[in-house]
């Protein structure tokens, strides 16, 4: 719907309108909401293989069985159902958790507050939304520091700003300078207020999980959220196997309120995977598989996104490393899996172990998210901005990566093949040996013909020379920090925002200030 | 072959000297020659588009016709084969084309003087050759230069070392300071004595195509010449639809000696062909099979190989664009192409327009080879050390390019999916919760689990800090003059560098220096 709307309102618009309007950087108002795939999936394996790693999943549900900890409500859960629960150790009898999965949606909407900006997860769509989690960020002018709820809300703005990034996320960084158990309430609101893209809630903490879904019915009225999903939670298993609190009441807050929830093994493969990928993969769709059965259990028909994150290490140290061809097959085969499942799928992502935005970062950057649009997934988190393996987010890497899912997103739209992108009536206008630059066709279709990164530096040496020989981090500051000083809110409900900062202040006053 | 007898002699090494071997930089000798494919290729179009491509090829060929200028044998040619050729115009039957593209070998092996680095180009087999053309050269200390024979020689012996790379190339920089009538015999004799991988012939004129097929004769011998692939030339036709006597001649020269032919439109879309993708590749794929019509009609099965080159370009300024998503769907797309002509196929490298093998010189490299290699390319020109849209070859970028080259590599090499890779045994050792790091299996698989470039820093920040914060421009700068420190040539046989060196002398001595 908000990308019907958006189409009829640029086929208003001249052509001259809509090139000033991308060169204004303002192209985000007419970007669509989500992607929708015109392309076929890259098949990796082929039946054989795929149902090896299925059965070997099945395995590991019935045989090995998942721990379920610290949550005896969970296992209560477990039992009712009629799941094998020996102390804290949970097996399923064959097929259960498949027949469970069912349930779960193969797509879904997620509400945005502005309509237009409402997203659908799982089928042919993808959402593409920011890194997740680092403590750090770092920019070319401060160089990496701890980062603090002012960072966040540039990162808010400029993911509001950057038309390839359909989603806010929530982590963007860690704001360090606020207390541990307060912070998430201040995330929230800035997310709520400084964007209209949808969002994610935090899992910490029960409680905060619940603050995350108190806010949400503030800003979109309790009857809507009771309706329609317009929060998630992501939360990791705690691989091998593990699935301790943190998620499963992650799963009843969100899932028990008809909200949506990302469940993600992470698992780094030698330590808490077998050190083979199809090992890994096989366990983290076990742990996902089971997750998802318990999130059905919880509320039947509840939004659930199987999630993956796989890594190898480094021989050396040990240390993870990403954009390796290992994690790459990865995103591909459980696209291929997730699929057969009928789940919405995250994996993947602009993942990297550098330090810094340079050549290594992108060259891991783009195999890790070639391979996670190609193979399917439908919801990327960490899809800009992550640097040093998770642990900073980058400002110029933010709109470095947001770039190339522009890229990407005009991959998935396909090859037109009709008689327009045929061109005969070209050769009619030119004879072998001429040159097609100022033709009828070329002229009727160039403004359209080719995306252009922004951050793309395709001039002549000569030129780039006069203009400073900047390296793409620098021409990538000089445009985030213009972005900033060219933000603008959107609206907001003037209700509705003393509403959420009443909120706020009050459970903070509730608390008293804890930094772990 | 050459692949068989490395593997023997890897399996008589101990585990611990194959490390070591891997940790001294000269994993090259172990190196397979060249990659076999294990992954299926991603089908990007189904068959109606390829379909409507084909048949808009075959009316290019019937209707349009291609111009063939400035060489009467070519026409000739053309005329005896039962053409149409209306003065420099020729067109063809329908499927007259297809017919004769069919003696073209699917595969075929071209020999390298050590038989071990001989290469299978075609079926399902990926060679890896360095950039072609630069004027330009480009490192980290002495910046922007013209290039020199003494830089050619520098990039034959890194090529040589670097055991992603498979195949020599011959232009990896143009050595600007000698003359461009005599440079081919410089370049040649640096790829035959510097290394010992195949390599490619001079194509700029009659004359040194001939040369270059005398050399090769010196070096392999007349005989082995005579019955086997050792050289191969490497030309563009003059898009649109026009075919100069550079490409009949080399096609005549290479061909007609039974040697290999690489023939690339290169089609910047917009200007040399229509500025909608499809048609750039229908038009690219008509200008090649008929030069591998007439390749066929000069030499029955003389080795054939359909190139592909093309660009989108930018909307300010017309300047081409690399690593875009046009050019990577023609990847994808044209491999299926050349798959159901059954012609081994060179496209896409490791392109960019960046200035500097920054973060734009990867991502747009890392997009471009991604799609190459999975679009089935069987030959790889420019998979790496490419930059400045190819007038500039970086040495930072060709060790750079090569590491990911090796990471593509192992992703061809598919996923395993036997009952090791299965890892039952490691869930009996390893409880939920537990962690993989030194369980049995992890321990029999770790050295060969996953890939690890050499370039990627995997450390922590602190780690990093320490060694001097050095991004990957500098430590590929690092890496490559250290190669160079370490370069052992390889043996040649003394008569046969003496005889290619009185060879040069003499062709030297028999022409005035020209210097156009």
């Amino acid at each position: 719907m908000g990308q019907e709307s958006t189409a009829r309102e640029s086929g208003r618009r001249s052509r001259r309108d809509r090139r000033a309007e991308r060169q204004s950087g303002r192209a985000q108002a007419a970007a669509p909401a989500f992607v929708t795939r015109k392309i076929p999936y890259f098949a990796f394996l082929e039946e054989e293989g795929l149902q090896r790693l299925e059965d070997q999943a099945d395995w590991l549900i019935q045989e090995v069985g998942l721990e379920f900890r610290d949550d005896p409500a969970a296992l209560e859960v477990w039992k009712r159902a009629g799941a094998d629960v020996d102390e804290t150790r949970v097996r399923l009898p064959a097929g259960m958790a498949r027949e469970l999965c069912k349930t779960a949606p193969t797509e879904f909407v997620q509400q945005a507050r502005n309509p237009a900006r409402s997203v659908t997860i799982g089928g042919k769509h993808s959402v593409f939304a920011p890194v997740y989690g680092p403590p750090f960020v770092r920019c070319l002018k401060e160089g990496r520091r701890y980062g603090s709820i002012a960072d966040l809300e540039k990162l808010v703005k400029l993911t509001y700003l950057l038309p390839s990034l359909h989603h806010s996320g929530l982590v963007t960084c860690e704001p360090c300078d606020l207390p541990v158990n307060k912070r998430h309430l201040d995330m929230l609101y800035a997310h709520m207020r400084w964007s209209d893209k949808p969002f994610l809630g935090a899992i910490t903490e029960k409680s905060r999980a619940e603050d995350s879904l108190a806010m949400a019915q503030l800003l979109f009225g309790e009857e809507v959220v009771a309706e329609n999903c317009v929060i998630m939670g992501n939360v990791n298993t705690n691989s091998p196997l593990l699935v301790d609190k943190v998620v499963t009441e992650a799963i009843q807050v969100y899932c028990g309120a008809g909200q949506g929830i990302v469940v993600v093994p992470f698992i780094l493969s030698g330590a808490m995977g077998p050190v083979t990928t199809a090992a890994s993969i096989a366990q983290a769709l076990a742990e996902a598989m089971m997750c998802c059965a318990f999130s059905q259990l919880v509320r039947p028909g509840a939004p659930f996104i199987l999630g993956n994150f796989l890594s190898s290490m480094s021989l050396k140290s040990g240390a993870p490393t990403f954009g390796m061809p290992e994690p790459v097959m990865s995103n591909y085969v459980i696209g291929q899996l997730a699929r057969r499942l009928g789940l919405p799928l995250r994996c993947g992502g602009a993942l990297t172990a550098s330090k810094l935005p340079d050549a290594q970062a992108a060259y891991e950057s783009a195999d890790s998210m070639h391979s996670t649009v190609l193979g399917g997934a439908n919801f990327v988190l960490h899809s800009a901005g992550w640097l040093e393996g998770g642990l900073v987010t980058s400002f110029e890497k933010l709109v470095l990566d947001a770039d190339r899912l522009g890229a990407y997103q005009v991959l998935l739209s396909g090859m037109a093949l009709d008689d327009n992108a045929l061109a005969r009536d070209a050769y009619g206008e030119v004879e072998p040996a001429g040159h097609f630059l100022g033709c009828g066709h070329t002229m009727a279709n160039y403004e359209t013909a080719f995306y252009e990164a922004p951050l793309s530096d395709s001039e002549s040496f000569e030129q780039w020379r006069e203009r400073g020989s900047r390296d793409a981090m620098t021409r990538a500051y000089e445009r985030w920090t213009a972005m900033l000083d060219s933000y603008e809110a959107p609206p907001i409900d003037e209700g509705k925002d003393e509403a959420l900062k009443d909120f706020v202040d009050r459970r903070k006053a509730e608390m008293g200030d804890a930094w772990y």
